[in-house]
């Protein structure tokens, strides 16, 4: 078991890695303080994982409450269905949340424990590849709005993170590739090392090689708990950590929530970023191809939707959390592993970008 | 002008007291460093102080929400029209929210303000006397749910409290006698000199004398300010500013949000909270009857409704916030000036002081 720790003060916390956690009795109970507990998790996990959580937390009184699948969930009315079963079975301020499942579930039931009686004990235990290495460490909590994703939420850190590495095997390998896209994020934003070292063992991964796998984990939950510790509240390091994501936030709010999977929508934002960078004349020619053929490998995609024109995609950007004064933040890249924040981009390099993979531009 | 402040470190912020500070030109404008605001006020305020406010924020790009008014207004849904309109309008994370109005459009303002791109800057206007020496400042702010009041909300310190005596004078004087009530708390639970002096000047207070008034805030948020400073998040010491809360939270959930007025529910529950005080044998017969002579000087209801069954009031009783391992915890007086908060109390004198004020104990 590898044991890492965001360091936040007060509220820093422990991430531990490693085969088996799910099922480890003891390893939880020592963060539900007040004994009782409410699990949340959906109808796709919870079939696959609840029993072993609920039996290895023995001697905590246990509720659970089981929602459905999918990022069109994540939204104040699902969030209800949490205070609701919590005020149902009157949970107090000294219950403890623990959210069972992907980024989905994690932002929902983080968001639910910052707010409900203004905070209570919060424990993530991310089943998907991609809430292990991003969504579970950090802090962000929320939902989406129709008008723009994870527009209300807070920053509420969970007390431990347990990422069981085995659960990737029962994971669908479209979503084992959404997250080697965060995964290909650590190394374009701040490791080349690592970004090599995928290059490598982009194969091995995607195969399921759980000693890699679990490598893999740890470096990217280092890389994010190096930022967040310097800049918790995304005052300005941690915007370096939404790669990709300007770009792909509005490919999924353009094409309903869920139907993209962020990480693919991720995936694709970073090629395009990758594209708009070498546009500035910042990376080569050859690092931006290097980008695209990773992601290419994961089985990620790497051109936006036809159906999203240029105007579309400027309208939802402009409403990015980055935006300041008008302006769209971009992060970019100023090498591979070295990402900056950049608002003045030319209107006519985007264009292009947001053109380039379109069969037309319109 | 007076000016205190609530000392929280880095979130540390002032409270200007005074008559016509609302429409003092440049007073807020350094506390709106994007230069876009959201004013959300109801609409029962806003014909009598939304053109003040405005004029005052010269230099502002200001929009306006204008919500419908009164407790059962504060709601989720509530809530995320607040959302709809900053994202509508692109309010960046730059904004800042001004709420203009009594305790549900602060809690209600507050709340949108910590949860919007999970926090952005936050101005408290209080409208009413309840606000000004109690909601308004502290950070606490939320929504109700069916099942409990203010189940759900964010500590958040707004950056600047702005309380203009004047606006005093347009309060129905139902709305002003519910402010005494907290008033009269403040005396009750800390401050045995602030309850004579109340004894002294309550009929002043009712008629609107101005000095007084300002006075009699600025002792409530100064007592206000001291807790808050020692205990941001209620571990310990703030609980006590709960005085007749529990009862009174039973009474208005009870009745329906908005039928008694808060500041009334928490009268009735503070005579309760004196009444079992009594039993307890902690305070006085003549203790007793001073707290419930005062609150009925100020024309407050001292009898909880009769239809309110003592099991309903300790089914209610039992979804507060301070509940504790199953146990209600009261906050209760050893004096006048010295409340505690108890979880023993038994189960036969809690039953005694539930049927005290009813005609019948059901």
């Amino acid at each position: 078991m590898i044991e890492l720790t965001v360091a936040l003060g007060e509220r820093s916390y422990p991430i531990l890695i490693g085969a088996g956690l799910l099922g480890t009795p003891g390893l939880l109970t020592p963060y539900v303080p007040g004994g009782r507990a409410l699990i949340v998790s959906n109808e796709v996990v919870a079939p696959l994982h609840l029993a072993s959580l609920q039996r290895s937390l023995e001697g905590v009184q246990c509720d659970t409450l089981i929602l459905p699948d999918g990022e069109h969930t994540k939204t104040l009315q699902t969030l209800n269905l949490i205070f609701d079963r919590l005020l149902e079975s009157r949970h107090e301020r000294s219950t403890t949340l623990i959210a069972l499942g992907g980024g989905v579930t994690g932002d929902l039931t983080g968001f639910a424990a910052a707010s409900y009686q203004r905070g209570v004990n919060f424990i993530q235990v991310p089943t998907t590849l991609l809430a292990q290495v991003d969504s579970s460490v950090g802090g962000k909590t929320g939902v989406n709005h129709p008008l723009g994703k994870n527009m209300i939420g807070a920053f509420y850190q969970p007390k431990i993170v347990l990422a069981d590495i085995d659960v990737l095997k029962t994971l669908p390998e479209r979503e084992l590739r959404a997250g080697l896209a965060e995964v290909i994020k650590y190394g374009l934003l701040g490791n080349a090392e690592f970004f090599a070292w995928l290059e490598m063992h982009i194969d091995a991964l995607l195969a399921g090689d759980s000693e890699l796998q679990a490598q893999a984990v740890k470096i990217c939950c280092e890389e994010k708990a190096r930022i967040v510790a310097a800049d918790e509240r995304e005052g300005g390091k941690r915007a370096l950590l939404n790669l990709g994501h300007t770009f792909g936030h509005a490919i999924e709010s353009a094409m309903g929530y869920g139907v993209w999977l962020h990480g693919e929508a991720v995936a694709t934002g970073m090629v395009m970023a990758a594209d708009l960078s070498h546009r500035l004349g910042w990376i080569s020619a050859e690092e931006a191809s290097r980008a695209r053929a990773l992601i290419e490998r994961a089985g990620l995609p790497v051109v936006p939707p036809e159906q999203i024109s240029s105007g579309q995609f400027m309208t939802l950007m402009a409403v990015d959390k980055k935006v300041q004064g008008g302006k769209i933040r971009f992060v970019l890249l100023r090498q591979i592993g070295d990402a900056v924040v950049e608002a003045d981009v030319p209107a006519s390099l985007l264009q292009q970008t947001l053109c380039a993979g379109a069969a037309l531009c319109r």
